[in-house]
């Protein structure tokens, strides 16, 4: 039998998500219309995941449907806005009903979670691939940039880092099991939404940590027209991670990505309040280093040794 | 020599499209930073298009640009709407500059042509797929909703309709050569804004005829409970389509679809008034029918008969 797509669209997407005040007009017309606020701006991202490139052949539609909303959502809390609406471009080899309901499963349920409701989308055939568009609400002069860092300023990364790349690294080779919960950190990264609110107007510069710590530092670097120095003894790990970085296998944390986690900067004078606010909140963040003048990232080793090196992050059509 | 995401994207997309008063911030962050206006809604939509299924394989990587930008502001045109914005998701096999930059060369003209800002996207390896979202401008009560139509209405549509569904197939079979004319309407559409901006708030309803005049026409019909007649011998048709015609090959104009003309419907009273303005504007539209109380579509054919028969669309996962 096969399924039409008017009727999957229909079946799984329509009220795949609750309903916002703000949406005048959803799924199913040729656009969706969407009443944003007057008081602040709109802020847009878009990210694709590819089987084979971004996640394995075989992963569990449940995690691919949160995972695929979860960047997205990643990429608004770096910049301090609130989640709104999504749109979801999904390109199936097959319409396989069960694969569709476990995927929306997940999608759903982190939309939820947020308040974003789904919108508009196109469903064609082809290879597995998911691209995602989020929109949500920032003040314009309280959204996180990349370019507002300066020399002096602190630099923290929130959560932990390396966990992503470790897990997808033994999921690949199947000698060592791999532990559930850094299973969980690559398959339902948790978006840092409530402490990219927290941090808008507040942080000087922020980014989300997709491409690896160094490469999105780097990126942090180039856009403020600054260098950094990070203590690589301060980088807050599992002991699974803490582990590698004990053999001197220092790539999941440096480079590893996939982690979600934000990375940002503040100026000396707003360091209390931000780390207050933070811990009144309950959100895990930790002080590794700073911005410096100089261009250029200095990595500290914990024996004191420095190093210019700079690993290459995550990128498409390097790896 | 591999070539990075990064340069890419600084390379072929920053600078592609012209700088628009209300982008805050565009590439180069987690987030587009957009101020849309206070005194209208936001329309948003997304198609995807897949190499092998949208799109032969070795198509001209100019017109693919223009095509994936053209599907997209055809269906603000559907809405009324006024194109603004757009983000690209690319999947590309290998990093091919050659490629890029045509693929580039096809959408930035047709940006330009439409005021159209690219703002976000991503860059991703794997197999040949292009998603685009536009975003565009229309006033609540003004936005053509498929919903709108009532029975009494006279149906048009816009342009011509059959030629890019032929042109698909003759190319598809290469015994016959194919009409540069018709290949220009299958790769490079031309969406119809301007009349779209017209329309809103004159016509009753709208709709896009990318999946084929019948089965656009009946989401039209279903979303505002209605019928609709079609008078076959009215389908504004060229020369080629119409031979098919005569031979009593109807497919081309009921069901070829991707023509990305506008169908619509307008109220008795308002008739006059919307083909004046669409004369003064030099907007080719045809009368082709009315919509009924009763549902289905009766198609009457020229030598007077009358059938039910609706013809399937396109639709991804039934062919």
């Amino acid at each position: 039998m096969s399924v039409s797509e008017f009727d999957l669209i229909r079946r799984y997407f329509t009220r795949a998500t609750g309903a916002r005040a703000d949406v005048l007009l959803g799924i199913g017309d040729d656009c969706a219309l969407l009443n944003p606020p007057s008081d602040r701006c709109l802020a847009v991202s878009m990210d694709t995941l590819v089987e084979g490139r971004h996640f394995l052949t075989g992963t569990d539609p449940v995690s691919l449907g949160h995972k695929a909303l979860a960047v997205n959502l990643s990429d608004l809390a770096a910049m301090g806005a609130e989640p709104a609406w999504a749109t979801l471009a999904l390109t199936l080899p097959e319409p396989n009903t069960a694969w569709l309901q476990a995927f929306m499963e997940g999608f759903s349920a982190l939309a939820a979670e947020y308040g974003v409701q789904l919108v508009g989308g196109d469903t064609t055939r082809g290879p597995l691939s998911i691209t995602v568009q989020v929109h949500g609400f920032v003040e314009p002069a309280s959204a996180l940039r990349r370019s507002g860092g300066k020399p002096g300023d602190r630099l923290f990364v929130s959560g932990r880092v390396g966990d992503a790349g470790l897990a997808l690294q033994r999921a690949r080779g199947p000698s060592i099991p791999v532990d559930l919960r850094l299973q969980e950190r690559l398959d339902r990264p948790a978006p840092r939404v409530a402490l990219g609110r927290l941090l808008a107007g507040r942080a000087s510069a922020a980014i989300d940590i997709s491409d690896g710590l160094v490469s999105d530092l780097g990126h942090v670097c180039t856009a403020s027209h600054v260098g950094a120095r990070v203590e690589l003894g301060c980088l807050p790990v599992s002991p699974a991670v803490a582990a590698e970085c004990g053999l001197g296998n220092w790539w999941y944390v440096l480079a590893g990505g996939d982690d979600y986690e934000l990375l940002f900067t503040a100026e000396p004078a707003q360091v209390e309040d931000v780390l207050g606010r933070c811990r009144e909140a309950g959100h895990q963040v930790q002080d590794i280093g700073c911005l410096v003048a100089d261009s250029g990232i200095t990595l500290v080793y914990p024996d004191g040794r420095e190093s210019k090196e700079t690993p290459s992050g995550f990128d498409h059509f390097r790896n």
